[in-house]
């Protein structure tokens, strides 16, 4: 096998990439030698080194504990709880969350075979338990998994002093009715607010 | 900017990528850090190391000139032209062509500025001109660009002996009339075969 072929292999098994989109990536590479080939071997090699887990929350950072677990300037008595680390960078890029993270690494799925154990469980109940927490809010996917995952954290953390809070759920800005599956409808409608 | 951020940034550069994607690529790979990452970052430099391109047909290899035009099995007096690498590999994959190939490196394009002396056609004319090439087939593709290219090429071989073929239009393996553009039916229709 080529040093071309094993590189279109490697690449194919990227999300998204399949064995077509993994050789149009090769040819583009290699047209970018300098800019981007070289710079992204070395850039793979360098954070395959640097990355760490944070053995507080979960996430992923160059330094551990990470950049949001240290950071003084948030609240460290509110903690919100994601599947991934992909969910908590779409809470930060929103950058109306000034509180601390708790990772799970994954949802309860009886299909995948993914049960409490394989979750990082003990490390949130653990931390709700020091009394310095006041609230967790639980930021899972309103999929069925997701939902599974929030009921078993929330019981999980009833013995603890802390609020257990969720996401609202309800019609996503920009949301137009008529294209809204019922299930959206009917939750915002039955989670209506008063209005002023 | 942190490793993470900087490679997600690359690999959003890569076609078929974008920065959500990227994002879950990275995290793909971190997650698979000896099995994935470590070697695609390995792959990457090795292949931006080994890789040339012939100076003969254009192909890309890890030998000079390419493993196809020193393959004595082959036909030397046929040369496929192709617009790209990729259009190369598509054809290999047939497994049903056994001459060799010229990449001219890009099509004609008034839109994207491509002009005559951006493709490697002053090296496909010396070739046709040696006198051990017996045809030349045209394998660009049936858009606008590449037929005004096949045109452009055809043209430039006409003072040469070698006969110019082209690939055969028509209705595509699997294809149903119903699903089949008006262009490609009228195709098809025009250059009817007689049966048996």
């Amino acid at each position: 096998m080529t040093e071309i072929d094993r590189l279109i292999q490697l690449l194919a098994r990227l999300p998204g990439l399949g064995p077509r989109s993994a050789r149009r990536a090769v040819l583009h590479l290699i047209k970018r030698r300098e800019s981007l080939m070289q710079p992204l071997a070395q850039a793979l090699g360098d954070a395959a080194e640097a990355i760490l887990i944070c053995g507080t929350c979960g996430n992923l950072d160059t330094v551990e504990p990470c950049g949001i677990c240290i950071d003084e300037k948030r609240d460290g008595g509110a903690i919100c709880v994601v599947e991934d680390v992909a969910d908590l960078w779409a809470l930060e890029r929103t950058r109306s969350f000034k509180g601390r993270y708790h990772v799970l690494g994954g949802r309860l799925s009886a299909l995948d075979g993914v049960g409490p154990e394989d979750l990082n469980m003990a490390g949130l109940v653990a931390r709700a338990e020091t009394g310095d927490i006041h609230e967790v809010i639980l930021a899972m996917n309103l999929t069925v998994d997701g939902q599974t995952t929030a009921h078993y954290v929330a019981d999980r953390l009833s013995h603890t002093e802390v609020d257990v809070t969720r996401l609202a759920h309800g019609v996503p800005v920009g949301g137009e009715l008529d294209y809204l599956d019922d299930g959206t409808l009917e939750t915002a409608l039955r989670s209506r607010r008063s209005v002023g």
